[in-house]
């Protein structure tokens, strides 16, 4: 298996990524040595998903202090600036923000304790941190999908959005998880893969994952799970998340929302599955996310190929949210939240 | 304003058609002069949409006549065997079958009335009879679009699925005439488009057809509409339809069932416009309706470009069939059914 994102070397090593753009077609691996390379490649979806880029951004703070002066005080000047920018890469995806907290605050932490630290010292801190996080992240996805497992339906179908896989995470994905394990237990079962225009993520990755795990994934367009659902050929629905709100309220890719309201009226049960911290809590619910615009050349071209008349407008949110009331169950590592609301998720996360 | 489809020329004259598969980027015509060249113009798609597909057949057996042996049983023959070959290039759409009938029933009953009439006498009826269905489906255009311009929310905005304007006509449209009209009575509104998938009629066509009108036209992705409608963006849904059950379940381009599930959701009305020919009255309802399954390439490559694993097994249905009681109303040439059921579209067409 191809690994999403790996670190090579030591603090003076690189980020080593999976150039996502280029799949199906082209495996190639793309090297981050600085901030502003990894801002571009998590801009242009090089490397996408909210663990994964949370991840990613992680090593963007150890690649911040590879050329900086050798002074402490101008060090966590520098995180902080680097922090900044890549905060700004994408604006949804709550993980990115947490990753970047969580290495920058071990950073202050250790030079308010340790004033006399060396540079390297302060670099190693910030390495081992942003490795925790990669490490955590893999065993937070095999926790999800243990978790969630048993909500895969032997001999059944599951349809999923986008991709909320390996290629999402450091580790084996998040709804696809399920999906790994739910294979490894024995069960089988069919995946349907919506392929989620405009970016065809699910056409591109989620379609090459499953296919690469051995799973029976059928393709199909966005605009065709209502029929199958009519037709009683998905027995769930699974998708990841990049922000949830305190009261469960879900932003995810752009269609997400279609789904759950048609699960809803098909009375098929709708699941989310995401770490711990893709929750944030500081936002009451859903209309408090703010939701990415992107180009319009991601809708009205595609492989260089003009598809809509150039001077027409398009309307591009690369998200949107699904009321908690239409989500069946949220899968963290820590277990399931049946029926999401205030309550169940603070008692979840407490 | 480029015409859909034409005859040019007497009983030896040939088919016009706007080639569909290269808008919008180029507008090029393209001539039939036989029955193989239009049924791969018709399966193609060079020339689609219910009502055009059955005009173009109609003047098909033109083309089935211009070398045919001046023999009238002959001729009579040929015309069932292009007529067979013509009903199987598309099987959802009703409009093609009612062409076809209409023009060889004519043909059918001119030789049994005039059996001494000339193979010219024959192919003059034939040519009369299918310029007939053409302008009956410019007037047809023309009056539900007139029937259904109330329907159109001054200062709000209208959803369209695929391409049901113009270019699906001989006419200005049924979907789309109902915007015609309305703008042209003063109205004021948007036009979302939906692009699609997978052949994008919505981006390469509809939105093409809205800016040549001077609509306010905004495209989006088909897995946007749901975001949309939540944000109340939207004040209707309005798509043309393949083929009508007596009960009013209506098969139309893939993704309008999903459409109407959300609309219904959103407490949004949802309407077809359809010319009264799209009902077939012979099958009770929308389980009936075979539905046209199309190549996986159409999903899996696009403008020459592989978007999917090679390997991927793909779902691509042409259309899905809307419950009847997802559909506010439906408008026809005659007028507007609402509610539409056995009873009342029995009586709408009595």
């Amino acid at each position: 298996m191809h690994k999403t994102l790996e670190w090579h070397g030591s603090i003076d090593g690189s980020l080593d990524l999976l150039d996502q753009r280029l799949l199906p077609n082209e495996v190639v691996r793309l090297e981050c040595t600085t901030v502003p390379r990894l801002i571009d490649a998590i801009k242009t979806l090089a490397v996408r998903g909210a663990p994964a880029i949370g991840v990613a951004a992680g090593f963007g703070l150890v690649l911040a202090l590879q050329n900086v002066q050798p002074n402490i005080n101008t060090a966590i000047r520098e995180l902080a600036r680097a922090k900044k920018e890549l905060a700004a890469s994408r604006p949804t995806a709550v993980n990115l923000f947490y990753a970047l907290d969580r290495v920058n605050t071990a950073a202050c932490q250790f030079t308010s304790q340790c004033p006399t630290a060396s540079i390297n010292q302060l670099r190693e801190i910030v390495l081992a941190q942003a490795q925790a996080i990669y490490d955590e992240d893999v065993e937070m996805c095999r926790r999800i999908g243990q978790n969630g497992a048993p909500l895969i339906p032997d001999g059944g179908a599951v349809l999923t959005h986008c991709n909320a896989g390996a290629l999402a995470t450091a580790g084996q994905g998040t709804a696809l998880s399920l999906l790994y394990e739910a294979a490894r237990q024995g069960k089988r079962f069919r995946v349907y893969v919506d392929e989620t225009r405009p970016l065809l993520q699910g056409a591109r990755l989620t379609a090459w994952e499953c296919k690469q795990a051995g799973l029976d994934a059928v393709l199909i367009c966005d605009n065709m799970a209502g029929s199958l659902m009519k037709a009683g050929k998905i027995n769930a629905v699974l998708t990841g998340a990049d922000r949830i709100a305190a009261n469960g309220d879900t932003a995810n890719k752009i269609g997400t929302y279609s789904l759950s309201v048609l699960a809803k009226y098909h009375a098929i049960p709708f699941y989310i599955a995401a770490p711990s911290s893709t929750f944030d809590l500081s936002i009451a619910s859903g209309t408090q996310i703010p939701i990415e615009e992107r180009s319009p050349a991601e809708v009205t071209a595609f492989a260089g190929k003009t598809i809509a008349p150039t001077d027409i407008a398009v309307y591009n949110p690369a998200f949107d949210v699904t009321d908690a009331a239409n989500i069946s169950a949220i899968i963290t590592e820590r277990g399931i939240i049946n029926d999401p609301d205030s309550d169940n998720i603070r008692l979840h996360l407490a």
